[in-house]
């Protein structure tokens, strides 16, 4: 079992490693909270899981070093064992679905591994992952269920504790429950006195299940957009360490977990991917009883897509009224779009699209339907201009 | 005239305000380079300029406080002053061209400043401070050309200097030339032996410009997507010190901002402005000698409309081939846009969106185009995709 000794230890086998991530202060995401982040989406591969791989690997006996290591994942974790095993100059092999983004690959690649792709899907991948280590005799690093991955996690425990002594609650994202469990019990073991409060995503909430339940349970399906906590049951280990030591395990859903990443972006000029950013949305929705207590949210990652950054940040421009598409029917005669364009102008929208749908069986025959995408302040801003074009006469549809 | 004892002064009053920024190692961002960022983007407001503001309102007579302070900006320098002078419990009006994008101007208000909406442009705002400076005897803090503002901004030297001792070289971004003089200020005058470097915009190229004349030129128009350093013409005082102290200045285009701007976004997992990723550019497109060394670039400021920043993705995805539109000729017969996705979906591209053009003169009577808009890998996957279209006998007209 676990020993605060031995993580420790990884602090020190990790020292000239893993970046000890700053903790930033964030007066402005949460009015009325006293709330920090420890950013580790700015840790060496974008995320916390390089500590507890390396030092994993940092401590195999000679034997199994030179037979190597072998991990699945398509994602941070490959990353984190790809580096780790680099570092320590031994072989990694990754098995990853065929289907992975080519960005995953190329970056487990850039870190010193060997991929194997397979076909199918995760289920597949670590299947064959568990095959080729029984023929070749190479070590399974684990993500998250390994006494010694999760004394690695728990350095981050120890780093909040000594950036900042007078700290009184750490919220920690929840997948497997590696993080949160060595964060857990290097806090609760050093300063009981701190809470520790979980966050998962209500898409894959298999910690929060389990803890309900009181036993590991395994979830048949999962969906988030935090890809990275999308885990379909906790470990053996993790889930005693959490239902020992965690003060309380709450979820957020997929567009509270939008939200924080756009307000990370905008307030922090942080990007974090949406496991990353988990424990910022429980802050900001109200799920944790953290008022008036000095809270750490850990911003466990920030390997996020940028073609997911860009929906998501279009998704949270209408969602805040900055972005706005009006469906408006026309006359098909000349003059009409630009009367449309000039009333928008003289309001203060910002034309950024003109779409004519192309046939509309409600629109008269010689009529026409167009969608204009505007950029606008607010929802404010948006009634003005519906206004704005209702008196001068234009069928605004929606 | 700045003396460096004003510097150490600067660091002493801003210790308990400012933040002591991270120096973020970034070994991915340009392979081959020793590349440090000093993330300025991560200080309060999102920018270094609170440092120059603040020190200066702090520096004022007891008189001149009592009368308020009065500046003309919309953007980061009127955050550092309306916080600066509100910390220092002093009034602060801040003149803005009435057209200020309504988040800086609840930003600015947000920190405790009044805002006077002027009709007009930049020039129009800075005429009515000016007026209203006569009128009520404010002091007007200028956003780079005081000595104040210029000895604030040299603790980021200071910082550097500290944080990392053995640094070879600093990259500054340059507007009107607060920041860089400053800069070079304290590190020159500690450790001459430390190269430093400006970059401008290739689009507002004032202070390279009057480097190169040998006297302070001012540009007719300035263009650039780095707003933050659309700057006409440098200040006499940061001028003479750039002339003395500065290695040398060159220039980025704002393609190569927006690609700098992507890359710590992606890579270092930062949201930089425009005028914050010069530096970045400058490093990454090979206008600097600095192979071989130990590199500090300083990103200035991270406040940049998420509405820019997705242009600024779109943009950068579509030059990596992660982001493409087949424009289709099709005959105007059912099944014809099923087997186009269906070749596409086979070969891995994910389709985005589907737009019909309503009129093609190109196009036999009978038939249509389509505009079909994908999420793809990299170049040669577009091409992979062209190749399955065409021999799947789809007219593919780009």
């Amino acid at each position: 079992m676990l020993e605060i000794s031995e993580i420790f230890n990884a602090s020190a086998v990790l020292k000239d490693v893993a970046r000890k991530t700053a903790i930033i202060p964030a007066p402005k995401l949460c009015p009325g909270l006293d709330l920090y982040l420890k950013a580790e989406n700015l840790q060496l591969t974008g995320s916390f899981k390089l500590r507890g791989a390396y030092y994993k690997i940092s401590q195999l006996s000679d034997e199994e070093k030179k037979r190597g290591v072998i991990a699945c994942s398509a994602g941070n974790h490959a990353q984190g064992v790809a580096l780790g095993a680099t570092h320590n100059g031994i072989k990694a092999l990754i098995c990853l679905p065929a289907g992975a983004p080519i960005s995953k690959v190329e970056a487990t690649k850039g870190y010193g591994a060997e991929v194997c792709l397979v076909p199918g899907v995760y289920d597949d991948a670590y299947a064959k992952a568990m095959e080729l280590q029984q023929e070749h005799g190479y070590t399974f690093v684990h993500p998250f269920d390994d006494p010694k991955v999760i004394a690695g996690q728990g350095t981050i425990g120890l780093e909040i504790l000594e950036q900042m002594p007078d700290v009184q609650a750490v919220v920690v994202p929840i997948g497997g429950g590696g993080l949160i469990a060595g964060v857990a019990f290097a806090i609760k073991t050093l300063r009981p006195d701190v809470k520790v409060f979980g966050v998962q995503s209500s898409g894959a909430a298999s910690m929060a299940t389990s803890l309900k339940e009181g036993k590991v349970c395994h979830l048949n399906d999962v969906s988030t957009i935090a890809d990275g906590i999308a885990v379909k049951e906790p470990g053996i280990n993790t889930f005693e360490i959490c239902n020992q030591l965690v003060d309380e395990v709450v979820t957020v859903n997929d567009d509270e977990i939008a939200a924080a990443i756009l307000a990370l972006l905008e307030k922090q000029k942080l990007v974090a991917e949406g496991a990353g950013a988990v424990s910022v949305a429980a802050a900001m929705f109200g799920k944790l009883p953290i008022d008036g207590l000095k809270t750490v949210c850990l911003v466990s990652g920030g390997n996020i897509d940028v073609s997911t950054l860009s929906r998501v940040i279009t998704r949270g421009l209408n969602k805040s009224g900055r972005n706005f598409s009006f469906i408006i029917d026309l006359a098909d005669k000349p003059g009409q779009l630009s009367g449309v364009c000039s009333v928008v102008g003289q309001n203060g929208g910002n034309i950024i699209s003109v779409t004519h749908e192309r046939i509309n069986t409600s629109t008269a025959i010689n009529g026409c339907t167009i969608r204009l995408e505007l950029e606008t302040r607010d929802m404010t801003h948006i009634e003005e201009i519906r206004q704005a074009l209702k008196e001068a006469n234009f069928n605004v549809l929606n």
